[in-house]
């Protein structure tokens, strides 16, 4: 568990599938005057690029630690707890909150433990099967008449509602638990995905909203390391004594 | 007195010497999202501009009603409060709010008046004259080791915070009473300025700080229409007893 006096060096920024390197320069730069540094990039269509560089203009040095990786999963790995902007409603609502509620709760975790934030790709935003790697997904409360706000502003307010949280104070949460780490609990939903085919409880064929309902579910729970322990342990004993399938 | 039931609809932006077009529209894009439109420009270098039309994305129709002006009184006119976006400390020091606390102020007094939001230039941002037009000045928590946020993330916070204050509801205020208009206080200190010259107060060859001095003290004060007519009626007495200047 790390101890960091800072909650907001536990805080990543995680641009997925971003189009244009200004975004990410512009990006950098947004973090930094928050104070913020910590910049992951999935799959960016041109980086590192002139622009991003330009558009980071004294952010630069955000930009050369900036991590790099193929998959969002890969990018939320260390993580106990992602939140994924998005302006769209979806079919299968997450828990929502506005920005600032969100910062505060993000600020309260981070305290001790990694939290990412994860923005979408400029044209199309998140796709559910991202949002599914999210427990929270955070609306910034744009004009009903035109809400599509640029991605670096985005991370601009987001950013800010942070700073706002660590300067109220509201960091101090001593009582917090150590929660499950989000490369833990996919582990744990592709097990119980197999489990529930193997007991047929589950049509591969046929998977209907199953899956990400269960998601939805234990994203709202929040889950500890010790309960998602108890649930592997769980599951594990439903594989022993499960018939071997015939077929 | 205008009457308006949306107080997002009598803020307006006013973007002085800005540079680069692509922040104006940006700029644009940042205020339509946040259910604002009207963008003022005081000398930009560059404008209209394609950059700043793709920038703006669609919020084109704001930067097609943008009004374009030649000096930072001529885009105040109408207004009766202004307030000033900076990051550096001045000397003699406006009174100043942070952007969340400014924002619940603007909201409250533009429920019937016009106001401004006032925005430097990229690189040397408003002057102490410019500044001198201002009643307040907004200062956003950058952090200590980056302050230079860009000009549009500015207009961005700046609109996002006016937005969650209409959310909020704070903009309830039946009782704000009329403010003096700003082109008509800058007519006062001027008439002052001569007046305190003629009396032999103000030494035109050695003014010191006499006048920013006066300036802020008024700023404070926030005139309303009635005690601005009050100053005036003095003024004109004042000059009316005073001995015609011999030399």
């Amino acid at each position: 568990m790390k101890m960091d006096a800072n909650p907001l060096s536990n805080i990543r920024f995680v641009l997925d599938h971003t189009s244009h390197p200004g975004n990410i320069g512009s990006a950098a730069r947004a973090l930094k005057t928050m104070g913020l540094t910590r910049l992951y990039l999935v799959a960016p269509r041109r980086f590192p690029h002139a622009e991003a560089d330009a558009l980071a203009c004294d952010a630069r040095d955000v930009l050369l630690n900036t991590q790099v990786r193929t998959t969002l999963d890969e990018a939320l790995a260390g993580c106990v707890f992602a939140a994924g902007l998005t302006a769209r409603r979806r079919d299968l609502a997450h828990p929502c909150m506005d920005v600032r509620e969100a910062a505060r709760h993000l600020i309260a975790l981070s305290a001790k433990q990694e939290v990412a934030l994860v923005f979408g790709n400029e044209a199309y935003g998140l796709s559910n099967e991202e949002l599914a790697r999210c427990q929270l997904m955070v609306s910034i409360p744009t004009d009903a008449a035109y809400t599509s706000l640029n991605v670096a502003s985005a991370v601009q307010i987001m950013a800010y509602e942070l700073r706002m949280a660590v300067l109220a104070g509201s960091g101090v949460a001593p009582d917090t638990p150590e929660l499950a780490r989000l490369e833990d609990i996919e582990f744990f939903y592709r097990r119980l995905e197999e489990t529930l085919i193997r007991i047929d409880f589950l049509d591969p064929n046929n998977p209907k909203r199953l899956m990400p309902r269960v998601r939805r579910m234990f994203a709202r729970a929040q889950l500890e390391k010790e309960e998602l322990s108890i649930l592997m342990g769980m599951l594990k004993q439903i594989n022993l004594h499960a018939k071997p399938k015939v077929d």
